[in-house]
């Protein structure tokens, strides 16, 4: 068994390093015939992975809660014992990455130790004490002729995800996937390849070890870049891609994607204070949505506040806005109340800017219809949060702003994943379709009719 | 009022004639400099209406279901009382169509004759009936910092509907998207324009009397093929864009879509016939499923029958198939039990062929295995039926066949939005990603997450 599982874990990425290296020759040699047939000769082998990868799909979604997160609690085992691997691997991708010249925020996300190692096997046994989301009656309707018609929720199938160089997102995405009974074929960044071969590894040794198939999970070994486009292109053996990193990454994807991809663009989160707001409030709330991460997608990036409370409620709060760093880029109004080396004039470019720094937006708004129009103007319908007592404003906004999440006396920062009760952190969608929002495991799902009949026909 | 609401009525489909029969003189004259400057103005004006449309749909969004099924009942009586415009406009359609040689199938859908308006009419009234999708609440937790996250049902925004020439789309997509709160760009065949815009005008009539925003139903009144490529690829500007036709008609419009298409791809429904089956119910239900209507997409294409009843159940079922006229395209087996001149030898290629006649691929099969994987090899993932006793086969067949419907012991004729109690027919879909099988109006929505606090901050 042992002898078994070795020989398939030596060709743990699906594609052949040679397949791979020649095409990587091939594309350095320019075009031409040989480039061509090399190319094709990859695409073929990647049809035949998501063939192999679709196939597991089909035994997988057919597995119980229990056996999936006994794989699970077996991954965060090996991963833990692959420590050494590991270790020696992101060292590897560490030191080729500095002589490439990284720069430094790159090689902080490619870094792994003990202590990210722990969080990765801690976030899989999460993943394991989540419900699974497979098999939920949905709905379930008795027609008149009798028949009961049940809406039963199912594994998409195959996803594939393409991520930049944090190797934990190896670890998730294949918890995620085998929680909720997809496969998956993982695309990190080249840099991280090393490490997330490693990771890969112990994960499908535990699949295997817990008598799932190993092939449920791929990481795509290569670090040609031409193999994203055939990836997304592969309609009807890929059920859905995420992309999940900067906005460029999203864009690449899904310009060439020919299968369903599920977005997350930029996050312009708006607050809006309004003069019927509990000040002080407002305050905590402007200063956590901005200060707590500034760099994540529900930090807000503009603040708005009403006209009749801007000098009261600006002096204080831009103040502490500007202690913790915070440059502010206000109107003629704002700079009217606020001053010192961070008070700044406002370009036309910085309504509607994702900063993901510690820069804010500010304006002060005539009236709570300016203050809606500027965010449906500006904003990019991610988090839109209103500070506010009066009911019938706060209702408003509720009702008129079109974003995947609007708060009330809220900080954006709370529009995530774990923070709503979703359990898992699969991404926010800024999409419409199929998921909006905060995602959950059964955002990774789709569903199916399932019809029981004693022989009903259509009249 | 009245003068106002004609002047607006004077233009009802957005686009004006001229920049339209410009755009038309601009292609027919070729390439060239002329005909690009024309392209881009017909697309500003695409980028105008689209925008309005934008705006009315902000405004019909809050509306209440009394007020969007006020508008309904409305454009009943409009449609109704403006029959002698629409058969009028009808014949002139049926002229141009009749000197264009147009086929006899293509002639009978375009044509409308008063039974077809009453048809409208009622389907109209029946949609106003339904139950308001919008504002219903998914779920709902309190979390435990004591903030209340809700997920609400909204609309979409603007829908985009590609469709040919059957006019009575017009009045139930545009039924369909008011009544669940989406502003709608309707872009029917050309062949059928003057009856769709006889048909669109009296529907923006009843939104304006009912003082609902009418630019949230627009008809795209030219033939210029181009502008459903610029439709489709207005990111942000449009929502989701449904095609209904052809697959022809899908594959182009998925093909240049930039913005998500539901798309409806082929049904290749099968039935198989266990050896544990009710074989006068199994008779019943493949007569049906392939006899009652089979140009339909949930019609049974294939035939699948367990060797050991092979003989006792195609001897009369095949013979009573046939007696209606159904060609019988069968593997080896089969011909050794059927005869006659509509028992023929099936060729690889009707496996998986989707027919839309009455014609039936079967096949003799060894095991429940060998059905199952028939049907995963061939199938659309459409809907697919099991006629079987044996429990445990009915319960493997509905889990392992992943198809967007699985029916035990009921014709698949049965896949439909009416059957299913989903109270209108909005299309079926093939995906996977947001709305799976029939679709119903609460699948023209999407959600959005609302959050109130009182002061809350992450952590």
């Amino acid at each position: 068994m042992a002898e078994k599982f070795r020989s398939k874990m030596s060709k743990p990425n699906g594609l052949s390093p040679q397949a791979a290296s020649r095409n990587g020759r091939a594309e350095r040699s320019g075009s031409g015939r040989a480039a061509a047939a090399r190319r094709a000769e990859l695409r073929a082998e990647l049809i035949c992975l998501l063939r192999r990868c679709r196939a597991a799909a089909a035994v997988l979604r057919n597995k119980s809660a229990e056996e999936k997160n006994r794989a699970l609690r077996i991954a965060a085992e090996r991963i833990w014992e692959a420590q050494p691997d590991i270790l020696e691997a992101n060292r590897k991708d560490l030191d080729a990455a500095l002589a490439a010249g990284l720069p430094q925020p790159a090689l902080d996300r490619l870094a792994v130790d003990v202590r990210k190692i722990r969080r990765m096997t801690e976030s899989v046994r999460q993943v394991a004490a989540l419900e699974d989301p497979v098999g939920k009656v949905l709905e379930e309707r008795r027609r008149p002729n009798g028949m009961v018609v049940r809406r039963v929720r199912v594994p998409m199938g195959v996803i594939c995800v393409v991520y930049e160089s944090r190797p934990d997102v190896t670890v998730e995405a294949a918890a995620l996937a085998i929680k909720s009974g997809n496969s998956v074929v993982l695309r990190g960044g080249s840099e991280a390849i090393l490490t997330n071969r490693a990771l890969a590894r112990a994960i499908r040794a535990s699949l295997f070890e817990a008598g799932l198939p190993d092939e449920c999970v791929h990481l795509i070994g290569t670090s040609d870049h031409a193999v994203v486009r055939d990836l997304v292109s592969l309609e009807g053996l890929i059920d859905l891609v995420i992309p999940r990193g900067g906005e460029a990454l999203i864009r690449a994807v899904s310009e060439c994607a020919k299968v369903p991809v599920l977005k997350h663009y930029k996050g312009v989160c708006h607050v809006y204070v309004d003069d019927s707001a509990d000040l002080e409030m407002a305050q905590k709330i402007v200063l956590n949505a901005k200060c707590q991460r500034p760099a994540t997608c529900n930090a807000m990036e503009c603040l708005l506040v009403h006209a009749a409370v801007a000098e009261k409620f600006l002096k204080p709060c831009g103040k502490a806005l500007m202690d913790q760093g915070v440059e502010i880029r206000g109107d003629r109004t704002v700079l009217s109340i606020l001053s010192g080396p961070l008070a700044k004039k406002a370009e036309d470019s910085d309504w509607g800017a994702e900063y993901l720094d510690k820069i804010l937006a500010v304006r002060v708004v005539n009236s709570f219809e300016e203050a809606i129009s500027h965010i449906e103007t500006y904003g990019s319908h991610h988090s839109d949060a209103i500070v506010a007592r009066d009911r019938e404003k706060q209702e408003r906004f509720v009702r008129e702003v079109d974003s995947a999440a609007v708060l009330v006396n809220a900080s954006t920062r709370l529009v995530d994943g774990f923070e709503f009760g979703l359990g898992a952190e699969v991404g926010i969608s800024t999409e419409k379709l199929h998921a909006r929002g905060p995602m959950g495991l059964a955002d990774l799902c789709t569903y199916k009719w399932v019809v029981e009949g004693d022989g009903q026909v259509r009249e």
